[in-house]
């Protein structure tokens, strides 16, 4: 069989798992998420095994120590994959909740219903766990998944779900709910992209070139997700204490993750008692700063920055930094360079709270608070699938409504419809 | 100055009017709508004049005569436009509504506030009363437009776009909010459906054809619209009687619109009681049925129907009629050849009521109503953009809140993050 007929096969059947899945209510689900946990602690030595084939070939292409450990599974991260799939089953389900309804003027019952989306594709890079948390959180939001993960994890994953195929066919959920995206080439993925009517949503999880290329190339609907080139804005009314707490914590608490700060901006009135001590204080951190002009002349240390600093997503221990003249020079900078992720201004002002808050079009605006609290976790969500950059459909961190759709249904009895046209009627036909 | 060039004169004008509109309050936007409406009226000779131009020339190419008809503007007309504008001021600001909110444990405030989506791009033929309906909508939930509308409208369109931004600019709303897409060719549609990063969403609004190449082709956000295969089915244990007037209604009491039904299938057990009636009835309203062989038996005047009279969306009085041996049966045929947009079931059975919504998977779905009240006039939305029939964003019936995105907004005092990775962190990076 060909790759293209491979995909075809595992992609009809995560369809025809997605529609009995869908009407299933939620004992059976959790049930089921529990089997598939307790079925990967179980399988630990095989899942360790398949793992070591990852690690040894990647280490004989030379990948990183620090990347192949993100790779490694062990019994103890087993464990803990398997906890956060218990935790998936104690979260609420979205499905079946009703999110508006009213009785008619004419006496119909109407409600909206959140119904799953039906099949979703995730691509992604990196750990293998992912393969699980995604696999999870679409189980519990009654939808089936197509995964595809690294080529450089493919025989961590394909252990991974054989192991929960093989946990749900003793389940009520259908085992073909989960599959794994057949082969390594570029190809496997452009078959998902081309998917449409087979999948409903794509979910691109990883660095820019991988979301960009998705978002160009697929016909299935995006979620473009974890973009991140965050700022902090230090505002002429900022606490300077404060200002400092959270541009460190944003820059350096960890700074490989999407809502890490990248850039920060000063405000040309406190410029000169803010920066020599912000310099100080990420040069503690073990911090780089790429100043632009105005901030070199406050720090030896200080790289000068180019144009490209300010657009780039280090996701390491650099800054970029720039000094503005006011709040609205700082939102058009953020307009310009940011990716609309995450973005925070430190002030003990209400109108320039306001007025940023107002004005800063991002998935989240932080007001005196680390940029690194845009997270589905410390939102209180349970679990988190990814944070969405786009404005369609979901904005920010995903949790498990983010991952269905609504359906109305309205009940008469023998209602029909005597009204004349109206302006709204299926205009523009 | 090439089409291209053009294009991104009137996008990147639309984009900075954007990003002025985005906060403004209601109050503005309500007085620059009251005010295009006047203006509209006061303009009644000009609109008149310019779409004589277009009339003229559907009549000098062959257009039918009731076509001409659906693109003549008139005063009356013009005065029914502009009062839609005004209902659509008098309607609540989705704008500033906090969807969701809480302190969380550590103390931030958490909320996450409706925001325009920023530019929609809208696509549609015919009318050209929807040029102003869609600018009036867009213009309400914040957002800029580029309106793309039938080259057989573009008199029109010109005349009243120019009207409007005149009149928009005699308010605070600026007047680059609404732009016309330039040029008539193939190519000015391809700007738009390229347009990423300066246009938001695209809102196809037309027949099938229109919205599967916009599907294809754009990379910027598509919502889908208004293609409706809609069914009855008739349960075995329907109320002969209700089932009749729905089945009527559905079909033709307004047959050119997209919630019209297409399709009745009903149930073996039924059949002979029912089509004999339903056939007389259909015959009565001056609708052809297209049956299947089970069908064909029971009338005399039942054209066979091939496997694509399933899968047609006459939008005429015709339709397509099956007999079926169960509910399951009906609700696979509808997966198979419907288009999920609104499918009715005919029942007294409160379980066959509960096991057709739960498994029907549209956007609507009837019971014992007919199809025709998918509709955001009747749903009690005051207005409707289009009806979505995608999974992603909205589904159904769309109004001025899906017209919109969210921000999360979170307010702290001098709030660090501490806590270590959780499993939800940026995973997968």
């Amino acid at each position: 069989m060909s790759e293209a007929e491979d995909f075809l096969k595992v992609a009809h059947a995560a369809r025809e798992a997605a529609t009995v899945l869908a009407p299933m209510p939620r004992a059976p689900k959790d049930t089921a998420l529990r089997v598939v946990a307790d079925a990967l602690v179980a399988a630990t030595d095989e899942i360790v095994a398949a793992n070591a084939v990852d690690v040894d070939r990647a280490r004989e292409g030379g990948t990183a120590e620090a990347m192949i450990d993100r790779l490694r599974l062990d019994a103890d991260r087993i464990a803990k994959i398997a906890e956060a799939v218990r935790q998936v089953a104690d979260l609420p389900d979205p499905v079946g909740e009703v999110v508006r309804g009213s009785t008619l003027p004419n006496g119909l019952e109407l409600r909206q219903v959140r119904v799953p989306l039906g099949v979703i594709g995730i691509i992604y890079e990196g750990r293998p766990n992912v393969t699980v948390d995604a696999a999870a959180l679409c189980l519990k939001s009654g939808n089936a998944v197509l995964l595809r993960g690294s080529s450089s994890a493919y025989s961590s994953n394909i252990a991974l779900v054989k192991i929960m195929q093989e946990a749900l066919a003793r389940t009520d959920v259908p085992a073909g709910a989960v599959q794994l995206v057949p082969g390594l080439t570029r190809e496997s993925v452009k078959h998902l992209m081309r998917a449409r009517g087979l999948v409903d949503v794509l979910i691109p999880r990883g660095g820019a070139s991988l979301i960009n290329s998705v978002v160009e190339e697929s016909t299935v609907p995006v979620i473009e997700t974890g973009t991140g080139n965050c700022h902090v804005y230090v505002d002429a009314d900022a606490d300077i204490e404060t200002a400092l707490e959270i541009l460190v914590n944003a820059k350096a608490q960890r700074p490989s993750v999407c809502n890490a700060a990248e850039t920060f901006l000063v405000h040309a009135a406190i410029a000169g008692e803010f920066l020599p001590r912000a310099l100080a204080a990420l040069k503690d951190a073990g911090v780089t700063v790429h100043g632009d002009e105005r901030v070199c002349g406050h720090g030896a240390d200080v790289v000068p920055a180019t144009e490209e600093d300010f657009a780039t997503e280090y996701l390491s221990l650099d800054i970029a930094a720039a000094v503005v003249d006011s709040l609205d020079d700082a939102v058009a900078h953020i307009r310009r360079y940011g990716s609309a992720h995450t973005d925070a201004i430190v002030t003990r002002s209400q109108g320039a709270a306001r007025r940023f808050t107002a004005t800063v079009d991002s998935a989240a605006v932080a007001v005196n608070a680390s940029t690194r609290f845009t997270d589905g976790g410390e939102f209180g969500f349970g679990a988190e699938i990814g944070i969405s950059t786009q404005k369609l459909h979901a904005r920010g961190p995903m949790g498990l409504p983010e991952l269905t759709s609504t359906k109305w249904i309205y009940t008469g009895e023998g209602h029909v419809r005597d009204s004349p046209r109206t302006v709204t009627d299926c205009a523009g036909r």
